[in-house]
């Protein structure tokens, strides 16, 4: 199937998951096409009311992904409403934890009256990439998941401090990948301070995204083939016309022959 | 045991449950005494983030409510931080019966992480009041009561509209009574804006509470004797001394040879 | 001018103020296209930060308000993000016009950095509806606007209550009419939940415009001419085509002779 | 006077400001005992609503600090309720500004209505520590701080960032410190989370105030004398037993001749 030709990468791999954040509204308020990126992704990371998402949205989103078979993952955040999770927060590690547990608890009473269940977790924003590196935070989160009961995944970047606390704590980790942003030579992602971060051109974004199932590389910013490990694949859902590029990066995925499919 | 010449309640009782509202903090602030109230009540009204009670704060009185075997009760309320669920808010029964759901999650993954589960529900402050006249609202909590899954019992006021629409729903309910609040002799409630509405003597409190328990009833603030038929005893925590009353409350009834359980 | 002939009104009239909601975003969720609503209004009703409006969004709309020669106005609310001020609650009137002064203050800040100052006073959605009838809630937003200082106009229903408690305080009041509305023959507005409600034809929308202004009068649902006293026009900027639908009203409106201008 | 044999301070005072945070509750929950501590102070950090006071104990306080005397300053916060702004945020420069604007409006409003104004201005907990060292944040405090017009005092800690913007924007600073905190030999604050830094026994408390005041001196931790020059001595009141103990230090100041005035 896929060989040493396709590229540098450890994990050729014909089948991939695809991931978005949806049910990003809050009250009046909506942000993600959530009916239309159901329709594109295997797992849906569902805010869980502390940077986004209020209870209704998170029941209706619960309800159509189980009913398109698209998975529930739990997107949880810092509590900042008014700075939509994007602002780091030296929140201390017990807080942090229970404030995880509490979201996933929130989350999980909806999933199960869809018929479902939580099945991972993410972290959402600036919780996210604080957790790439601060051990500490990123001890708190999975406490804070373990906390919330079972082994949940934990969806998120190789490497990160994030991965190797959930590994510690017997979490399965699931890594992810970006077909819409610049990697470095040394495979971390080009900070969207600089420019060229962000890949805007589609054609390109679905390239990337088959070369990533195909070959588990990307092209570096700086021209190198770097190796870029990925199960999942995250599509940003809050973008103008994101809905209409997850569908083609989905559609060009599967004309390159890979299966779309939702992690085990 | 008990007979006729206990007076005119319809069912005297040897056994009396005891609930209190717990957890009424939020982050840096304190209001309920939970660990005094805790060793002394059967069934704690946990707040669930919406009116008070942050995850932390959650987490931990689920924890000592489970050591003390005290059982565990959702206390819901509308989403009013500013104005502690006192105020009454004209919700969409949807959104209304959503945020109820919401509230109950939250507080089910601390209190299965503490190893043991959401036994039942009881509205707090404006919501409480609200749904004793209210049947849109009544029907809309015991919506989102039942999307919780699972039969939970509701804990409210005998006759309200509550009680009704979660009979109608196969809920079981609990009836509850007020020892240091004034009755008409309709048997409704005095409303606190009355003169003598609430009662300040912890003697004429035990007093009233042992009535309750043996006799099924109360004086009328106008001299009557009341049916009062309650499965349990509403005592309040977040008043100064509010923990040593509610100790002198269950020592009276105790030696008076009731016996104090939580309800099946 | 204007004559007997134009209809049963009682003040026709060649000059009217255009007002419309601004700024209800909060953090990173939009809702109004205020830049295209300003260049066409002449009031703009800025959100405080109660039911929308962040701080940067109000110093954002306050300044380009003060580049387009817009006046200003304090759009208060009940405090509840996440039903956007549109559910009706019981807030106790010593807190309401507390709540009331606090977000006048908050938004006249950004007034007067800009340049000017908060120019009057609008209350939004449930508490606009409430204060319709509710004479306790009326005059507590009154009492909360006198705390402000300053004899501040108060921009509202014709015959509100509101209005009555304004002119008992000394405060001036402004007469607003909703052209996209339909209106009983008793001169009320027909509740959004009866059908026709709301005027969705864009030419019968400038139309009725038209004759608001110009014969101070409006064809009722039931086919009556009623007269409707009215200083300003409300415009709605929070649906889709608000803006479009706005800028031809002022057309229409200019067209026929009318003359766009700020109350004094 | 005072003078060389007083000690190594730069700047000996027979004059002290007093100032505490007050207004520290949050709609049922009260922390600060406003009355007592505006009894004893000269200079009241009032909380504005983001970590802390809603706007009755707002309107309340600033009352009862006219009617005693007692000068207003606005306690400017990140927008953190559930962590009473103990959080260090990452809060973007421009969106900092503005929450620093609006919350000094506010609170400006409820001075203006009681007969007097917002004096001064003074981050509270983690945006006070941040502040110190980040420069970037320090400037955004600075210039919401002058987006509300006027040059208004900054209350801080010598040395500062924050003190540092504070004089580049030409805003008077006004140093301050802490008499229950102990120093390191540079002079600065023992972090919290060492054993010793903070000063629990009265008499130690009232003695470092005499000498901070009498000698511009506190003894550190290490045991050296250190020049602490101060215009204000910070008094903290969110303690058991905070408003006895400022009283003491109160009188003790001015028992050892220091005349205890608001800085000009």
């Amino acid at each position: 199937m896929t060989g040493p030709a396709d590229g540098p990468g450890t994990a050729p791999r014909s089948t991939l998951d695809l991931n978005a954040d949806l049910g990003e509204g809050f009250g009046r308020w909506r942000l993600t096409d959530d009916d239309a990126l159901l329709s594109v992704v295997t797992s849906a990371n569902i805010a869980c009311g502390f940077h986004a998402g209020d209870p209704s949205t998170m029941r209706r989103v619960c309800e159509r992904a189980v009913e398109l078979g698209v998975r529930i993952g739990a997107q949880v955040s810092y509590r900042d409403l008014a700075g939509f999770g994007r602002r780091a927060m030296d929140v201390p590690p017990d807080e942090l934890a229970d404030e995880i547990t509490y979201q996933i608890g929130a989350l999980r009473v909806f999933a199960q009256a869809a018929g479902s269940d939580v099945a991972y977790v993410k972290p959402h924003g600036a919780l996210y990439n604080r957790t790439v590196a601060d051990a500490a935070q990123a001890a708190a989160v999975v406490a804070g998941i373990s906390g919330a009961g079972g082994p949940l995944p934990v969806l998120g970047l190789p490497g990160s401090r994030l991965h190797e606390a959930a590994e510690r704590a017997g979490l399965p980790v699931v890594r992810e990948a970006f077909a819409d942003r610049a990697y470095t030579a040394a495979g971390t992602l080009v900070s969207r301070r600089e420019p060229g971060s962000v890949i805007d051109d589609p054609d390109a974004v679905v390239t990337r995204s088959v070369r990533i199932a195909r070959a588990s590389a990307v092209l570096a910013l700086t021209g190198e083939e770097v190796a870029v490990d990925a199960r999942s694949l995250c599509l940003h859902g809050d973008t103008p016309g994101a809905a209409l590029l997850a569908r083609r990066v989905r559609d060009g995925l599967e004309a390159a022959g890979v299966r779309i499919e939702a992690f085990a």
